[in-house]
């Protein structure tokens, strides 16, 4: 932020406003403090015959890795609406009976993954306009040096760690 | 959003960006994106003696109601970590063995609850700055006409009613 969003004065400075703890944002012309929130990405693993269905992403950051469907949430929309909505516009798919299974926080980059499990309706899907590619993949198929980011390689691995214990859990996670 | 935060100018319309299917906030001078997404409220049901702990709001809003501990997850902390911190500033206590509880979307409000339930430790609290009062509840003392949000008696209400199954489970809500 190089101008304050409320008046648009540049005298913004880092000041602790009274009764915080943290350094903020705060405008010097009309006293705005701008608050800096971590973002949520919701997302679903979707599984199919045994397989779960990946998408090569066609845009930074990590183009041309592969990734469990996700993205931004949306204003106005629950985390699962936003996993679902997620799952389409990248692999053109639809999934059912989500339950959720990771939430993953990379502290630097100030995301916080809530990602579901989902059975893909019918097997079927295509590749959406964020993809190159989409695929199902066995465990022994997954390409683990080429995934895109740690949130996902850890839901991939504890969906496939859970299913041998055929016990289900919810896992807590961070970078 | 008056002004562009990046380059200062007032003229802001909502487009379509490219590539995009919502409305954004767009800079006409500098062609800046501006982005908005739900914020996360961290928080965590401490339990003691098979009560739980709720804090009554010093501030707006719902002053005077009581709520679960819980508070905007600020930027470089994990969820966990967040939910602790919440719980101490509002009730000088502190939880231990974490769990995840509930996740619960306000849509309208553009906040999402991560809640997880905790051991208070040492059956220890105080009341925060934040709160007017602090206390542990049994089920029958719950003031369920007095709780601050929907959040908050959703992730009661399921506590004391997974209490009774034996069999405690993550809940994903919504209003």
């Amino acid at each position: 932020m190089n101008y304050c969003s409320n008046c648009g004065s540049s005298e913004l400075t880092n000041q602790m406003p009274e009764g915080d703890n943290r350094l903020r944002q705060v405008c010097g012309n009309c006293g705005e403090i701008h608050y800096r929130n971590p973002k949520i990405i919701a997302g679903c693993l979707p599984i199919w015959d045994g397989k779960v269905l990946l998408c090569r992403r066609a845009i930074n950051p990590r183009a041309g890795f592969w990734n469990v469907p996700a993205g931004f949430l949306e204003i106005g929309e629950t985390v699962e609406a936003g996993a679902m909505r997620e799952v389409w516009e990248e692999a053109l798919a639809k999934v059912l009976n989500l339950r959720l299974q990771t939430v993953f926080t990379f502290t630097n980059y100030w995301h916080v993954y809530i990602q579901f499990v989902g059975e893909l309706k019918d097997g079927e899907f295509g590749i959406g306009e964020e993809s190159t590619e989409s695929r199902l993949f066995s465990e022994a198929e997954i390409p683990w040096d080429d995934i895109a980011f740690e949130s996902s390689r850890f839901a991939i691995s504890r969906y496939f760690e859970d299913r041998k214990l055929g016990d289900f859990k919810v896992h807590i996670g961070s970078l």
